[in-house]
């Protein structure tokens, strides 16, 4: 796994604005926020996407998102927010580093924008996909 | 904190593709797909927004992420995929019941659509955003 400008933010060598850490996890300000507050939550384990990240880690930092998103939400007095946690260029990844965007949504025009086309689950479509991945996960 | 139509799923009374459960997490496949494989991940625990559910359901849930995206894009042959989770109808949650959506990005009309109105952080705007959210931490 290659270093990237996560991992010289982790260490201080480049500086943030950070708001959490622990052993696992660090937490800092986006410098490019979609609206006041967004807020990056970082495994200290430079796995490149969510897939390759140990589950001590993802544990580690699904624990700590209710209390940051708590502390956002208060900070900015937003109630609507999202959690966004992309894996490659084409699902919108920017640092190959895993990080969940707290994305305070203070409006229409600001936070995350979202398009939503969905589709329908028809039943043996489901029963085949669910299939499929219950054989993946029984194979660790 | 009020039955949403998850209890139900979780107990079993709606049917649901499953693909996963364990003692805290119950994860299965949305009926209105973004795309093919399109899951939800959700916590047993009934709490409507990330910030109400508690720290060792948000750490199960957190733990078993990289198992079943995995799973979810071996299933799909996709390599690409956001994990999103919605707080509040403005952020477009729809069933007031934690849940991560984990939805593959096979190209550019399926998968989650994600418009980007990023800003910049000033220096002394981030000062005061993070030692705001640091307080609010501080508070426990």
């Amino acid at each position: 796994m290659s270093e990237t400008i996560f991992t010289r933010i982790i260490e201080g060598q480049i500086p943030s604005h950070r708001v959490y850490e622990d052993e696992k996890v660090f937490a800092f300000l986006d410098i490019a926020p979609l609206s006041p507050g967004h807020t990056l939550v970082v495994p200290k384990e430079p796995a490149a996407t969510l897939d390759a990240l140990s589950e001590e880690s993802a544990a580690a930092v699904g624990r700590v998102l209710p209390r940051i998103a708590r502390a956002v939400m208060a900070a900015t007095g937003t109630r609507d927010y999202n959690v966004l946690q992309n894996n490659g260029v084409a699902a919108h990844q920017a640092v190959p580093h895993v990080h969940f965007h707290v994305i305070p949504k203070p409006g229409d025009a600001r936070g995350l924008g979202i398009d939503w086309p969905a589709g329908r689950l028809e039943a043996e479509d489901g029963k085949r996909m669910a299939a499929a991945v219950v054989a993946e996960l029984a194979k660790g």
